[in-house]
């Protein structure tokens, strides 16, 4: 089917959530060089629950082919472009503090097609250098960068405080979807979208299993 | 009823997630006040599923009260003692570089009663200091730490290729969870827990609502 060519329905985040990590499992399943799996071997392989697996791709078309199951390559790569990862994202990164830093050397990104082409900060001993190739760019510039380089994507790695003045800038600039790292409640407008990653989440689930004595 | 008095049915990982981020909405509404709210106000309000906010409850006792609904304090005091956050969980942060002091920085984890007591790292420079009164010790006095301390809990940030080994060290040394940022597959025995954290995965949410046009 065509790209885009009709509004698709409204799919729980969570799935695609979900579809970023069957991906994942598709990839590692290739490199084993397994071709074709059944839901329910997959569920069993990565401790995924196969109607979950069923449902999920079912927003999206009829992958499975009965008797066979999912060819892997095949469904990897309708996956990655549902997911818009079969083109090169540029991104803007703004904060090179610590997290910053960190978050620019993190493989994850450039591997899933997420270039950083822009870092922005206002330390005036960074202004004008560059990191591995890539300008650092004082805040002031946002607009006219974000424009030159067409980004759509935003990483937010900046103290709280103003977190939410600069994602208002970002969003002026053009500006369409922000990951924010800060410990911010921020809004955006309608016309973009706000991704907040809150870490302390992922160690809540380890001591809710500590707490109840699991594993 | 009695803490851990009994075996909980198995919890979906995503349940414990979503109780993580109602404590989150509670926190929210009681800072502005709330005292009561309905399932039904609560998905309003913070954009949740009411039959999900009601099913996961569920797992875990009867909350809502007939004509009233939750009851926000009192759910969330709840909430947080089944996810282990009403008390302090020591936690050994392992490699001190960029993504290291940022973690260490990150204020979300202290605020949810984690407490970095302890920082592993190699560099000659950095052991037998401290960060901010936290002492940075040689990774080869993991083990006596690790007991002295009762830490159950550790957050690996550290080179992928060294992370499968030293890994095996923390669980050796009686840490019962791990939270993982290198970009690495790693494997625990089956006394502990791992839990890897992706942060390319948020940005694919984002790529795939660009990629659908939508926003």
């Amino acid at each position: 089917m065509p790209r885009s060519s009709y509004r698709l329905p409204k799919i729980p985040e969570m799935t695609i959530r979900r579809l970023s990590v069957y991906t994942r499992c598709l990839l590692q399943l290739e490199e084993d060089g397994v071709s074709t799996i059944s839901s329910q071997e997959l569920a069993e392989r990565f401790n995924l629950n196969s109607a979950q697996v069923r449902k999920d791709l079912a927003y999206f078309g009829e992958f499975g082919v009965r008797g066979i199951g999912y060819y892997v390559s095949g469904l990897k790569a309708e996956l990655q472009r549902i997911l818009g990862l079969d083109r090169e994202w540029p991104v803007a990164l703004v904060g090179l503090g610590n997290l910053g830093s960190a978050l620019f050397h993190y493989k994850g990104f450039s591997r899933q097609g997420f270039r950083i082409a822009v870092v922005f900060d206002d330390d005036p001993a960074k202004i004008g250098r560059d990191i591995e190739g890539v300008p650092i760019v004082a805040a002031r510039d946002m607009a006219r960068e974000i424009k030159a380089r067409a980004i759509q994507i935003a990483i937010l790695a900046i103290p709280a405080e103003s977190a939410q003045t600069v994602t208002d800038q970002l969003v002026a600039a053009g500006i369409k979807s922000v990951l924010n790292f800060a410990p911010a409640r921020l809004r955006v407008s309608k016309d973009a979208r706000l991704k907040n990653v809150d870490l302390s989440i992922e160690l809540e689930t380890l001591s809710f299993y500590l707490s109840q004595g699991g594993r």
